[in-house]
């Protein structure tokens, strides 16, 4: 799903994410919280009413905003207190406000507050952190939240597997809507990542959903379905088409190319998007090297279309089991023509 | 009618621009002769294609803009040699260039070059500067355009009357298709102004268009329509929308005002455009904050539809001989309710 930080999706109505397949977006917790603040998007009829967007939202619950972004943390069994990235002002977040501020927003789908762990740590650090991220878990589930709210509790537990295991365990005896993986993406190799999506899988139950948080690039997506993934979220087809990085079949197009200057083909022949539909990548490149508004837009445009188009085609070869001849044409494709 | 300097109107797509009400933009030839190059959007099928607006664009003939952007000029009966500002290159334009750079573009209505005299300028400068204009004007006539090109002169002559009449004369006997006023808004007061659009509006045919070119502030275009004048462009709906300064009945309303933090109303009240229909001044003012790029679209349609809407009621008031209450009206309503 296209992630929308602050009560958008960056660059985008929610006219044009609905036309380029978007279903869900996720918001930030953290973001929303320290501006405009839950308290106001709750006065103005929640956040669905706030950005005008009439279909599910996925909120994430602070948590790793609150390690990745702010200063000064301090962690307690009671929750996390920080400074605000934008005015160093002092906070607290812990999992009865984490549900409290999520409440307020309105959001489809919740999470469940969690430490996140960096990479590598210790054996230790990681056993006390899953301990936590349990206990976390619990007092969230206990929280009261919105009837419409459904609640997923979020797997931690480092590279080790037992770890993993026990974090897994915990969350399912307590019973949760769906199950993400946290703690992923953090640095370590696409070994390791794949090693432990594989095994975390294995320990959660097949008929709820699995939610592999902030992945990816297409291929990363892949994998993961291949492993048994059934969500994800990426700033990846935005923030990609921001920089003129743009998605296709063949690869990736960067879009201030020389060698653009005056193509008259769409971003990718066939593609029913808004941009590819519309205008030329002669077109497209002239607004980027411009630095003109509408190059962010259209861009984003055609990039979130890929990754809708891409999951639809997953989703249909899974049902015609089909998976292992739609990823060998995928990498086939990739290694086809490498000047797209 | 909106301004799109790079092959685009700031921030907004042709359909947004549409929705909005416009039905013409102004393109920039000095823009777009360096960037992308007329010879790139003539090989792309001409400008309409190449941005995806099918409705008529109006192109300047790049004067303006070789006089107060590019660096080192040198004006001879030929031309212009000038610099440019993206990369210092050396470049000429005389008026056949300029008709040619048109012609490639292949907007409807294209102008006439011209040489813009900065303010205050002597008398004997601008008698030679009038000569000169209507020297190339001349020259612009006959050089081959479009079939389908529009030709229009710019009168010049400074503040001075009789070089007005002098300027308006030469051009209506060589017999354009309409009739720009230039040289205005250069740091001269609004009374000068106003007596120098009156007067050069008398020595002009009344069935022929009359265009006051970049202007203005709604009361500014109230006013010249007063006085006779029949088009406008400017960038001040786009650009103030950009800046979060937004045009209502009852005057401007600045969207970082900490007023606006709650304020569920749209911008305005009644107002049917996109913006108004579908968003609160609260979310405006918070993606604004955000520093999001969907606050300088959801700003610009606004802008742009105010804009379009107030040149109907003119349109109608001239219609319905009514113009002078509906400017009684228009300065009731702004100065009814200064806090917006």
């Amino acid at each position: 799903m296209p992630v929308g930080t602050q009560a958008t999706v960056k660059a985008l109505s929610p006219e044009e994410l609905t036309d380029a397949g978007a279903k869900i977006i996720l918001a930030n917790t953290y973001h929303l919280y320290l501006r405009p603040g839950h308290g106001i998007v709750e006065k103005l009829g929640g956040l669905h009413r706030f950005m005008h967007w009439n279909m599910p939202i996925l909120t994430d619950s602070g948590g790793f905003q609150v390690y990745s972004l702010s200063k000064l943390r301090k962690i307690s069994e009671k929750g996390v207190t920080f400074q605000s990235h934008i005015d160093g002002s002092s906070h607290f977040i812990g999992p009865e406000e984490a549900i409290k501020i999520q409440k307020a927003l309105g959001s489809d789908i919740i999470m469940a507050f969690d430490e996140c762990v960096s990479y590598p740590a210790e054996y230790e650090y990681v056993l006390d952190s899953v301990k936590l991220t349990s206990l976390w878990a619990e007092r969230c589930l206990t929280e009261k939240r919105g009837d419409h709210q459904a609640l997923f509790g979020i797997v931690q537990g480092g590279m080790y597997t037992d770890l993993r295991e026990r974090s897994a365990g915990d969350l399912v005896r307590m019973g949760f809507d769906g199950y993400a993986l946290g703690g992923l993406s953090v640095g370590e190799d696409a070994g390791t990542r794949e090693r432990i999506i594989k095994e975390t899988v294995a320990f959660l139950p097949e008929d709820k959903p699995v939610y592999l948080m902030g992945v990816g690039r297409p291929e990363d997506i892949l994998e993961a379905v291949m492993l048994g993934v059934d969500m994800f979220d990426c700033v990846m087809p935005t923030r990609n088409a921001r920089n003129g990085t743009l998605f296709t079949s063949r690869g990736k197009l960067v879009i201030k190319n020389s060698q653009y200057v005056e193509d008259e083909r769409p971003i990718e022949e066939g593609c029913g998007c808004y941009t590819c539909t519309h205008y030329s990548r002669a077109y497209l490149r002239h607004l980027y090297m411009a630095n003109e508004l509408l190059a962010y837009r259209l861009n984003s445009i055609h990039n979130v279309h890929y990754y809708t188009s891409f999951m639809d085609d997953i989703r249909r070869a899974l049902r015609d089991d089909k998976l292992e001849e739609f990823r060998e044409e995928f990498y086939k494709k990739r290694n086809g023509d490498s000047t797209i």
